[in-house]
């Protein structure tokens, strides 16, 4: 379990700086992240890699030449902030644009996403690199399905020795993207981990037994079997990753054996006597094997194998020097005396509202209204919130819905009070939202807001027609990003049929306050059936269990806001 | 625990077969070890590390250039045996001599001593570094009693910076010493480790509590505390240290933060978050800290913080390059194309057999029929021994006993019947005990042996004055090279009044048979005494206690032997 700790929120912030302070001069810390002391050149393609803490090496231990660029780190097994990814990818930027590396989970790809889409509004050409490597967590035709576990190192190491080659952007996204097509993991658990200041583990195995395909935090495995000796573990191991060798395939290939935390070194290293036997058997050669541990998961008593089938280029690349805190290869060229890295001010980019037109202002004035009665309505409403959610999840839903909706509140007053038009002012609210809400659902408003606020104008007055294209724009951006389909038992089975009856009425000539209000008793209807449905999105199956028969927080408060709004709105 | 394993017996010989299969190119497997793929110039002084294997990186991790040339591995949690650091030894020998490296403990200091004696004999010159850094372990007036931990990276560090510097070895020794004595630890535990097979852990720590001092062997520690904050844990490692701060010393040091196996990477950062501000606030500058996982204890829950106090060579030499698969700093060289490493043969090096004089013909065939009544005699008590051993140890004692004896027997009866004189056969019978019985018992009685035929001759009959001298001669060298005093509940209970008698008895006139029966009976009395006795030499507390009120199973072994052979020995 995890003993060393403080306030367990600062835990992920005071590791942070403990990792900056111990690599003095290799890392320069910023804001929710860590950037090379040492930049890359002007020009080059910039690397940033991240998800949640808990997982080191990943990400931290990645920075350096060869490597990435930067690291952002999340709180313990929760994705970063899209304005902490954007915050620390603006650091990182050298001019060449940034990729953007993570692991496919729910909130990495929104907050990863979502951040992307804000720098390339910035003009910061932003790519995604989302990392499905495991195969026990989805069939090979269904691989965008996919986690990202240890093959996290393989496409990375990829990545970074492509921007370090000096390769464009479109070029290294394109090898980094083929190298995660390429790579193949499967992990067994032991025992589950302890996050800081929890008195049980998040999860656990019985004793004497093994989880197979079991994720690296608790998600659902394919089934459990009675602990095999170490030679029978080597073919556990291996033989899913063989199922998936690509027709005709040399047998060169690139490997990792991953310890999670607990299982050690000498483990590994007997595990390894066995398969390096059975990958010559199988007339497989792997070229400069890595036994370690490189994703870990606190505590967590564990180990993957990773494969990466290479090409004569990606074998290149995976050989490429490297010199990162927890990862070296080769002899990286020793760094010119040159250019010291000056970390940013904790700030992001400074934020000038643009004055809108009178209609508009008028528009946006309403929105901020709109958004204070939203605010006292899920302060009321938190606790609520959170018992719901506390049946499917860490129970922290009401007080992120509480949070985001004030700091949407005070940005729009802001924004309203300063001229701007009803377009800036959503938008500000949703990137609010979203920065201190936190958590999945706050991420989710933020981009739903924000682009609903796109679908507004600036200069003319908020019309039927306008709001009822920012409605599904705001659905279509969380779908894209969020990855969540009517049925998962998410916010968007509320939405879905907010958005359509919306839209109907509207297209049906209705007045909006009557269209809004017939949406939300819909939405409503909508969020009391997700009762009947069970989580996806990579929740592990306890909680799944005992959140049958009761509402989806996400959906519950959307429905709760709708009606709010509804109450209010004006007619148009 | 420890769950990937097959044979549990075979645990750390398929660890070392892994480790060197996942670092083919780097590293080139010998019989119970691993050297430099590429080895050193010729006249470089050698390191060799070593100890009981699960402490991974220690010891196999650190050979490569800049640190150890060798690493020899035992058993888990278990010396490797005398001719195994021997071998190992030699092959990494490049006519500069050899320094063997370990951590100060009862079974390595005597393996590793023996080994350099047998060295010395060949004529390498060899010479041991005993780390001792854990100020736990005793009073800063009795550094070499204190145990060696993670210090081991910091001494070893500073040995294999000046092995490669190319200074000769009563330098590279004389700066090894200096680091060691200029090193200090201190280390806590929060919960113990499973070995291979066990169904339970070597010990425990009650849950919510930390354990000071404890041993990384569960030795005992100073005492045992609620679990405290992290802020608060970092005082408690560093306060220790800064009792043994030199003299008006700059405060320029080396800083090794060490996780012991389950305590991960984060935690670790939270505490060096708190400690890198304790160190400033003492005017202290850690130069080049590590932070990280360097000297293990299988999956033991725990850290410990090691400081050097620097001086300008020994910050010179723990800045230098290194490059070994666990340990890598700066830029080594790149290797010249050069000759590969060619491993020895598996056998240590040929043994000639002397032809002796017939009296000492004679003698020689005394000694292999008495080695055949010992072996006997040793086979029948095998379980009593055993059973008595379970008390305060393994339970292996008897078992150890009689394979050492049997194979003494047989190298005894093949010498003699080579026509070897009484000096070797006898010496000949030492080295095929240690190198079959294992463990402490088994290295104590090769050295004693070989040591008592040394005193004896080749060319002439055994006379009373040489066996009673050998007698001497084999106390002398269990002494020097086990560490044990009387009192502290070993065969040196029994040996010393065995030996003391015999003398007397001998100088008074006595005949040899009576003078050894007369000591035979006085060892019995004293092994039997040995029940009052409580156990040192760094065993576990709650196996002191268990043992109260029981014999020692090795002093009554040597009881047995004494009683065995003053039945047979002849009359001169």
């Amino acid at each position: 379990m995890t003993r060393l700790f403080d306030n367990p929120e600062d835990f992920a912030a005071s590791a942070l700086s403990g990792f900056c302070a111990a690599n003095r001069g290799r890392v320069v810390q910023v804001p929710h992240g860590a950037v090379r002391a040492r930049p890359g050149a002007a020009g080059k393609v910039a690397l940033l890699v991240g998800g949640g803490s808990g997982h080191y090496p990943a990400f931290l231990g990645y920075v350096g030449p060869g490597m990435a660029d930067a690291a952002v780190a999340g709180d313990v097994f929760a994705s970063p902030s899209t304005s902490a990814v954007a915050g620390v990818a603006r650091a990182a930027n050298r001019g060449g644009g940034v990729i953007l590396g993570f692991g496919n989970y729910a909130g990495d790809v929104l907050n990863f996403g979502a951040a992307a889409e804000r720098l390339q509004a910035e003009g910061i050409d932003a790519r995604i690199l989302a990392v499905t490597d495991d195969v026990a967590s989805s069939a090979p035709d269904q691989r965008h399905k996919r986690r990202g576990v240890a093959g996290d190192l393989l496409v990375f190491k990829i990545a970074g020795a492509a921007a370090e080659a000096g390769l464009d952007i479109d070029a290294v996204e394109a090898v980094a993207q083929r190298a995660n097509a390429a790579s193949v993991s499967f992990g067994v658990a032991f025992d589950g981990c302890t996050l800081p200041g929890q008195p049980a583990p998040l999860f656990t195995v019985e004793k004497g037994n093994v989880a197979l395909g079991l994720g690296i935090h608790g998600e659902p495995g394919i089934r459990t079997e009675k602990l095999p000796s170490a030679a029978k573990m080597a073919d556990v191991l291996l033989t899913p990753l063989l199922a998936e060798r690509p027709a005709g395939h040399a047998g060169r290939v690139a490997v990792v054996l991953n310890g999670l935390g607990c299982t050690k070194y000498e483990e590994l290293f007997v595990l390894w006597h066995h398969l390096s036997a059975r990958l010559e058997a199988e007339g497989l050669t792997p070229v400069d094997p890595e036994v370690g541990e490189f994703v870990t998961s606190l505590d967590m008593a564990g180990c993957s194998l990773s494969l990466m089938w290479l090409d004569d280029e990606l074998e290149a690349f995976w050989r490429a020097p490297a010199d990162a805190p927890a990862f070296r290869k080769g002899q990286v060229a020793p760094a010119a005396e040159g250019e010291e890295f000056a970390p940013m001010p904790a700030g992001a980019t400074p934020q000038q509202i643009p004055q809108g037109a009178p209609e508009s202002q008028k528009g946006g004035v309403c929105i901020a209204a709109l958004m204070a009665t939203l605010s006292g309505a899920l302060a009321e409403a938190e606790e609520m919130l959170g018992q719901i959610d506390a049946l499917a999840g860490d129970g922290d839903h009401g007080q992120g819905m509480a949070r985001g909706s004030k700091a949407a509140a005070a940005a729009a007053d802001e924004a309203a009070r300063a001229g701007a038009g009803a377009a800036t002012v959503l938008g500000l609210a949703g990137d609010a939202w979203a920065d201190r809400a936190g958590g999945t659902s706050g991420a989710l408003w933020g981009v739903a807001l924000r682009a609903w606020g796109a679908a507004l104008t600036n200069d003319k007055a908020i019309c039927s027609a306008t709001v009822a294209a920012g409605a599904q724009a705001a659905l279509d951006a969380i779908v894209r990003l969020g990855g969540a389909q009517p049925g998962d038992k998410t916010l968007v089975d509320a939405l879905v049929p907010f958005v359509e009856t919306l839209r109907s009425e509207v297209a049906g000539g209705a007045r909006l306050k009557q269209a809004w209000e017939r949406a939300a008793s819909r939405a409503t209807d909508a969020a009391e059936a997700t009762a009947q449905l069970r989580p996806k999105l990579g929740r592990a199956r306890p909680l799944a269990e005992r959140s049958l028969g009761h509402p989806d927080a996400g959906a519950t408060s959307l429905a709760l806001c709708a009606r709010v709004v509804g109450a209010q709105i004006g007619d148009i």
